[in-house]
Formats: structure tokens, C-alpha cells, sequence
């Protein structure tokens, strides 16, 4: 893995914090299998592509003025969404649409965190989180999830009466490892964070509960998301993504599911106009085609069963590979790689590119097409049996 | 006007200075005659319409995947259109892209600002820069203008010594002045900032001068852009957009031109992903069609020193109305209304709607067609009469 070397010239103020700070990402690359930032790899239909540029077009004569900065059309196509995905119905102002849910967590951060606030996390998980912290200056602390990866409620418990955060931050099905979230864990924390403290704040403030329910359509059918309980829990905050299951990373189209009070408090931060005509457009015609954009998640979960599976049968060093148990469109595996990027390397060599990432001795990879899982389990296997002879 | 009323539930941790803040943005009214946030008032013609229908329709069937985060094809059409408008070439490396030259200019504040760190602007001006200040907890000063609103030189260098600040925020030209910078102006600033110490940071780091031309292709002929300036300062950031001359705010697409340390220093705090493949599609769509796009750029130079020209043959209490002079697409005038709100009201229910904003006594109006102008010279003559009779 190559990473950036970054020069900037010793004239320029960039912040002191961020000296030797390289850019966030995974590398982008040309190869032939990316299972790297767990896209869908089912390409949006032609009917699904004509009616994009059929909406987009319908809008280019307007693109002179601004959009609409409340996108209602978009937020009351989230809640229809919502209610055929999760089962519940949410107002147009409990809704709040931006570009991919990093903009929607970053306007979370901007809004609850800042200076002498503190964000806590469940770890390991997502790799952004605590950039959005330093770009807010939120503390950003860490309760340990468990040796499985799932959550240690009493752990996280006991970090948020210590820590008195502004933020909770859990992740249903959490990122890198697949792992879900269970109901009653996340109705217990937000049960303690309705009474907790927030260090620095007035007494009756309470953190904000942010559920990231990135990859959640990909959850076993049967389990409730965290948008059935907004009605409940003013300071809860579900953030959802086109991104994913949907497929439809290239528009990034994040959404957030919330109190009115939590919507209008990002509102105040947000930047006037920040999701173009253009965007509205593209996620509404995509939302049209809600059936055919979902329409390979089923086969998706299979396909991680199945990957786990034979994963589970592959050995390094003469023991079996872990799997982390995953209700997301991709696995942690490993466990007790000592040369993880060397296995990253070969792997890319043969044109299969996963992800260095999550704890020591662990990689990821999302689920591809068939013929893409095909030539990813050739490799892997290759691969495992030329490192391990070293 | 109405101001929106905000009442967030005292429960959750809103940060303490936000407690009370409402969204910006002006009123979005649906109203016949808008004149109020400074667009081009002429559609993209047909031609324009389908080649970004047919350009989105082209990378639609990729949307499953994230979009090139580096976004180069159109960085390189930026560098194409600043040769044509500026007349100098910048490195697809000096050049980046955002959601709207507010994403450009919030980037620059991230990277360069922050606790303990202050920005410098000369007012009256853009009022969104504040904000800009207050999102990444930026100190934020003014030195003030001259009575006519050029920039008073000497007093905005006192300033960047007394202040120190890390970025000192230049708008060529002004809003919601219009005021034209002159490029001697400039040189002198830049030249005091290429010594100048930041407060808090190490010796030899020096302020960056952030000179946003949102309206620079409104100037008149001949006028040099900073962009010419680039080569010969490293901390010189420019910023630029497609929504005002250019007749692309809806498609929300800003831009950078800078050297190549400024816009790593951006790279490292922008989100991974924060330009959709469905923007970049349209933008180069856009682009494609520049001649078109700017066909009536000359006709609203005229028809701001048209309506200059008669704004200046009204009066209000028996005196002429003020005009600052303009290089934009907007003219601030009256100077002496004791009731500006009231005009503001008066013509909204009119139907032609156009801002409040800059120093007491004075309004903001944007150049509109010919038909929308010719109801607003008559309704603000109307009114004029009504409010000095009261």
C-alpha cells in the first residue's frame, strides 16, 4: 500500500492538528474486482438510468436559480421509503437529506460536538467517525466492544456516565465488522442517555443517540431498524445512505431520520443550498425504482453466507480463518494474520482489491458479483498458501 | 419579513452558541418577480438541457459506485474555462471542486482555521463569511470600508498586523456592495501577507488571502482576475463558482484555484466522496456550453448600469437615492431609507422580491430580465411614494 506523501509548504497556516494529516480514503484504484468500500455491484437498470436522465433533465432549465433548500419533494420521498423499509411512517420534518451521510454525520457533529465536547464510539468501528470529530474539535473516546465485536452495553454504559458525552455513536450494522446491533442494547443506551449528563452543558440536556444505519437493509429480514423508535426517543438520530444497499453511491445521497428538534438543529448548521437540484433530481428518479435498486439484497445476504462459509474453511498457519458474524454486505475476516498487508498486496496483484482495515490481524471485503467472489476466493486461496509458506 | 421561529427542545445538546440561531438563507417565497439572490435570471437553453440530461444518462448505469474522488476530469475543465475567462493556465493541482463555492470557502475555513485562529474580512460584507467562522470556531474581525465601500487598504494592513489572523478574506467583487477590488489592492495585501505572523503559529507561517470572486465574470472587460496572480503567490486561495454569471446555482458547483500546498491542505478535511459523479457529469455538461451559458453576462453589465443610472433619477424624502458603484450582477442603493423593511414589504406585495441585507438605510437588487427590472422600476417608484407620504 502506497500512501500519500503529503508536502505542504511550512508558509501555509493549516492548522496545527493537521500537520501530516493525509486525505482521507481507500485507494482508488483500476482494478479489475473492487471489494473494497462495499458498494452494490449491481449497476442500476436501464429503466432505472432512463429515468434519471429523464428527471434531470425535466430540471436543467431551472439550474439558473437555486434548488429548493428544504428539498421537501426528496425528504417526503425518505419517508415513504422509510415506511415500506422499516415499517414506520415519519413526518417530512423529522427528515433531512445531504450530500452522503458523512455530510449528514459531519452536520450532527457541527451541530452537538465542538470544543469541549465529547463524541463516544464503540470500538472497532467506522474510521471516520473520529475525523469528523477533529474536524468539529470534538473529544472523541471510545468504549471497547467485545472480543465477537459486539457491543458491551455496560461498557458503554458506564463510558457515558463517565465521559458525559454530547454524542453516542453506534453502528447498526457496525463498520468493519458486520455486527448487529440487538433492539434491546440500543433501547438500553438510549434509556441511560435520557437521563445522562453532557459534560458542560445546563442540567436536563442529554446526549443525542446517533444510530448509523449505513448497511442496515442488509440486516436478517425480521429485525426492527432504529427508525421504529424515533417517535419515542427525542435524542435519537438515525442516519441512512443510498450509498449502500441502494446503489447508489456515485449521487451520495445520505438521510437522516430524527425528532423535528434534532432536524432543525442541523438546519442551523448546514450550508444554505447544500444539496443541489441536480441531486434532488437523481435520488428522487432512483427512489422510483425502489424494487429494481434493491433488488440484488437478497442475493447479496446469501452471497455472505456462503462467503463466510467457505471463508471458514480456508486455513492460515494451519488454523482455520475467523469470520465476524455480519448482517452487512461484507465480512471481517482473519483474525490471526500477521502479515495483513502482505495478503492485501498479493490479493491486489491478482486484481482483487479488498481493505486494510479494523483491528491487527483482521481484513475486510465486501460482497461482489458472482464471477467477482469467484475470483476472489481463487486468490485468496493462492494467496494464503504462498504467504504462510514464507 | 418573517424570521423563522426556532424552538429547540432544551433537552438536547445544541451547542451553547448556536442556542437561539436560526438557518440562514433568505426567504424562499414564490413570488413573480425574485430579485434576491443574485442569479442569472436566463435559462440554460435547450441544447445545454439535453447535453446534461444525456451526460448524466451516460454515467448513470456507474452510480453503484463512489465517484471519483479526486474529481480530475472536471478540475481539468475548470483549468480550460479560467485559461478562456482569466486568461491563465492553472495545473489540474491548483484547481478543486465543492458543493458551491460555500463548501470551497467552509474547506478553506476547516483547513485554516479553528480555535485560537481569527479571519479577517472587510465589511460590509458577504454575510455568510461569519458563519463560516462560527461552523469551524474561527475568530472572526472586520476592518472597516471606506464610506463609499472600496477597500480601505491602510486600515484593512493595520489590521491583518494587529489581528494576526490566519486568513484574510477578500471579495472582488464585493457583496452586497459590488464593489470592484482593484488589482493594486490586492498586490499590497498580498505582499504584506507574505511576511505577516499568524497568532499562534510557528515563524515563518503566514496569513492566506481567500479572494472570492463569486461575481468576477460580471467585472468590466479588461479587469485582471486574482487568478492571474497564482503562480506568483503560494498562499493566494481564489475562489470561483457556477451559480451567478455562469447560470448554475441549482447544480451547486463551486470551485478553487490556488497553489498546489492550499489545495492539499483542503484535500485533507474535505469528506471522501463530497462531489457526486451525478454533479461532475453536469458540470462538465455545463462547461461544455460556456459561450452559452455566459451569453447574457454583457446584456446584465448593461442592464446594471441601466438601472443604476435610473435609481439615481429616484428619490426618497426629497432626496436622490444613493447607487454604489457596481462590478456585479447586483446594485446596492438608497443609502438614506429610515424604512427599509417597509420597502422591502411594500414591493413584495407587489410580487418582486429583493433583499435585505448590508448597512442600514440601503437594499440589495439583483439584475433580472428585462420584463422582471421594468416591474420592479415600477414598483419601486410606487413605492417610494406610498412609504415617504406616510
Amino acid at each position: 500500500m502506497t500512501e500519500e506523501t503529503n508536502a505542504i509548504p511550512a508558509s501555509l497556516p493549516l492548522r496545527n492538528d493537521l500537520i501530516g494529516e493525509t486525505p482521507y480514503g481507500a485507494p482508488q484504484l483500476d482494478v479489475p474486482v473492487c471489494l473494497n468500500v462495499n458498494e452494490n455491484p449491481y449497476e442500476p437498470n436501464l429503466d432505472v438510468c432512463a429515468t434519471i436522465a429523464r428527471r434531470v433533465g425535466e430540471i436543467a432549465h431551472t439550474l439558473n436559480r437555486y434548488p429548493d433548500r428544504e428539498h421537501i419533494a426528496l425528504r417526503q420521498a425518505f419517508s415513504d421509503y422509510l415506511a415500506k423499509e422499516s415499517g414506520t411512517r415519519l413526518a417530512v420534518d423529522q427528515l433531512w437529506g445531504a450530500n452522503g451521510s458523512n455530510e449528514i454525520m459531519l452536520q450532527l457533529f457541527q451541530a452537538f460536538g465542538g470544543p469541549g465536547r465529547t463524541a463516544l464510539g464503540c470500538d472497532p468501528t467506522y474510521s471516520m467517525y473520529p475525523e469528523y470529530a477533529r474536524d468539529t474539535f470534538t473529544g472523541w473516546k471510545l468504549a471497547h466492544r467485545n472480543a465477537d465485536f459486539t457491543l458491551d452495553v455496560d461498557a458503554a454504559i458506564a463510558a457515558i456516565h463517565e465521559i458525559k458525552p454530547s454524542m453516542v455513536i453506534l453502528t447498526s450494522p457496525n463498520n468493519p465488522t458486520g455486527t448487529p446491533l440487538p433492539p434491546a442494547d440500543l433501547e438500553r443506551i438510549l434509556e441511560v442517555c435520557e437521563t445522562a449528563d453532557v459534560a458542560g452543558a445546563a442540567d436536563g440536556v442529554h446526549p443525542i443517540v446517533v444510530v448509523d444505519e449505513a448497511y442496515v437493509e442488509f440486516r436478517n429480514p425480521g429485525t426492527p431498524s432504529a427508525v421504529t423508535l424515533i417517535a419515542q426517543h427525542p435524542n435519537l438520530a438515525v442516519s441512512r445512505t443510498m450509498s449502500k444497499a441502494f446503489a447508489f453511491a456515485g449521487a451520495r445521497v445520505g438521510y437522516l431520520a430524527a425528532s423535528k428538534g434534532i432536524i432543525d438543529c442541523v438546519r442551523i448548521v448546514r450550508m444554505p443550498y447544500h444539496l443541489s437540484a441536480v441531486t434532488q433530481a437523481a435520488a428522487l428518479a432512483a427512489l422510483e425504482h425502489t424494487d429494481e435498486q434493491l433488488s440484488q439484497v437478497a442475493h447479496l445476504r446469501e452471497t455472505r453466507e456462503a462467503t463466510a462459509a467457505w471463508l471458514k474453511t480456508q486455513t492460515y498457519q494451519g488454523r482455520p480463518l475467523e469470520v465476524a458474524a455480519s448482517e452487512s454486505n461484507f465480512l471481517l475476516f482473519g483474525g490471526h494474520f500477521d502479515q495483513r498487508d502482505r495478503i492485501f498486496d498479493e490479493l491486489l496483484k491478482r486484481g482483487v482489491l479488498i481493505r486494510v482495515v479494523g483491528p491487527d490481524g483482521w481484513l475486510r471485503v465486501c460482497m461482489g458479483t458472482d464471477d467477482e467472489m469467484a475470483r476472489f476466493r481463487e486468490a485468496l486461496a493462492e494467496v494464503l498458501h504462498i504467504v504462510e509458506a514464507e
